[in-house]
């Protein structure tokens, strides 16, 4: 079997998971990391994986000194949610002609953000064979690509509401620290409505499944609002107190003219009963969608990610959206390494 | 705008509420039908579907007709369960370059039933540049495709099991037919057993799966049984008593060993309560995904069949499989008749 060669870009906890998920595919071969932080660089994978099969690989500091040794053929990229600082972590990759699969939120659908580097990107891609997606469960999945996916049966689609409900107890240190947990509701508002906490992606989801539908949205409302605890609760890190933050509960809403076209509404809290996705289509047939238990969030966004590998590397090159991909699934790699790049 | 040039062929009920919702997009243009039943050749399709905006034009007897008159681009098959059927139907316009999208349960999975004709239709359509796929709601969505995309987010798959409800008493007379209403079951069970009645498609959507999971099956096992009524019935188009057949219930199961990789099960029966469709992926993350009500039949199959042409059209030439095509979508129109053949 010929197998894609594959590095990881940023070993934060996201990344070690997406580098050791890829590591035991049969159709993955991985040449590398990269990680700048001083206690990452130089390092032994297996070290700090503790995957045996990483056994002989060293951190590079940055691209060009992975490049040097094996150039991969693919980067699987978990480094920021911003997509300027994303587009600029990989351009020597791209400029390399190597592909980059993203959970960067912002990339989602980079338009929204980054819109003038959009086609310099696109434009780079298609000049030097790489591709670009980005991809996860939130944004990339639950709330973006599965509702696009449903109105494949709409004759009509009047609105999209999905409605996320995800129990933040027992996730990792940086999702409950990310949601404000055991902070002072006043001052994590402000965090909250000036982008420096909160769940990122939210935006871009709306305006990926607005764009999918072909709607020009006339203006995309956002709302964000802490949760605060009514008891005490305590999780693996926090010991959170009546009164003090245990989560975020952010609504965005797209219309056009006076009418809600899109509704996507996430609450992100500790110890959240009934966690769950629920999509709505309102149209013709009414589309009412229950995942009982939500998707669990840190196995489905590394699952994603490895998953879109062999639907990227199908594509032309350039710069995608998620939704422009073929019809995702899980690689189980039977046939993933036979979906080479074409140029 | 540039409008894809599309005719129907076939006339029945599903034929003509996929012609009227064609005949609504404001991206397609109309140019002619096909049926060769004497009732119905020679026509106005105006008559027929009392839809005004397909004055002028008439129903031809056969493909070769419609050509000499204004050749379509793109014809909506919607004639006959059978793949080798559907194939001899389509070939004179696969030999024209233009493309097919079909209901025909069969050719969702065409290896099945017609092995021997895959390579050759797909030889010639790469050959005159036609594309090929057929769509639906089941087969075509609830128990294949839709399945299929959810394990986007799978790190690991190892059962997929779909339960499908309908309840069919609002349903369409010729369904209604086909689960058996009103019939006695030993005779209804004879003609499940042969396949003459039943729902088709089952092993088709199991296949399907299987295919895009990778997963070779050493056996698919299918058992139907007829549902009998314990009380009177009556809908708009059927009396039936206690004992006779209100509908059917099939199960097909494909096994690797002794293992069930796949369980797809349909109850499609008069009166049936709780009407829905259950999607569950063993495997992780678990996936419990209910569509509460179910995605109704008629409007969700003449919706996906209009809703594939864009992709298929965007798709290479060849016989694809639902499951190849990009992420399917509702085709607002807004930028559907962009994605113009690339041959």
């Amino acid at each position: 079997m010929n197998r894609i060669k594959i590095a990881q870009f940023g070993l934060g906890p996201i990344g070690i998971e997406a580098l050791k998920l890829a590591a035991q595919q049969p159709w993955i071969e991985i040449v590398g990391a990269v990680d700048n932080a001083a206690d990452k660089a130089g390092r032994s994978l297996t070290e700090i994986t503790g995957a045996a099969a990483l056994d002989g690989l060293k951190v590079s500091r940055d691209l060009e000194e992975l490049f040097r040794e094996t150039p991969p053929e693919l980067i699987l990229h978990t480094a920021t949610s911003s997509a300027l600082a994303a587009l600029r972590q990989m351009r020597p990759a791209l400029e390399f002609g190597v592909s980059v699969a993203s959970t960067c939120e912002e990339l989602i659908f980079p338009s929204l953000k980054a819109p003038q580097l959009v086609k310099e990107f696109d434009g780079l891609c298609r000049h030097t064979g790489a591709r670009v997606v980005a991809t996860g469960v939130n944004p990339g999945f639950v709330m973006d690509v599965l509702p696009v996916c449903l109105t494949a049966v709409s004759r009509a689609v009047d609105k999209i509401e999905v409605t996320r409900v995800v129990n933040a107890s027992p996730r990792r240190q940086p999702l409950q620290a990310k949601i404000g947990s055991g902070q002072a509701p006043d001052s994590f508002r402000e965090k909250l409505l000036d982008g420096r906490a909160g769940h990122a992606g939210l935006r871009e989801s709306l305006a990926l499944v607005a764009h999918a539908m072909g709607w020009k949205l006339d203006s995309i409302a956002e709302v964000g609002e802490p949760v605060v605890a009514g008891r005490e609760i305590r999780t693996q890190f926090f010991h959170v107190r009546p009164g003090e933050v245990c989560g975020i509960h952010q609504r965005a809403v797209g219309l056009i003219g006076d009418a809600e076209k899109l509704v996507l509404e996430i609450a992100m809290y500790l110890d959240a009963p009934d966690p769950r996705d629920h999509i709505l289509v309102i149209g013709r047939p009414p589309l009412d969608v229950l995942i009982q238990g939500g998707v669990a969030g840190d196995d489905a966004t590394v699952a994603a990610l490895v998953n879109v590998v062999p639907q990227l590397l199908a594509a032309a090159p350039g710069l995608h959206l998620p939704t422009d991909l073929a019809l995702p699934r899980w690689s189980s790699g039977v046939d993933a390494a036979s979906r080479k790049p074409r140029v």
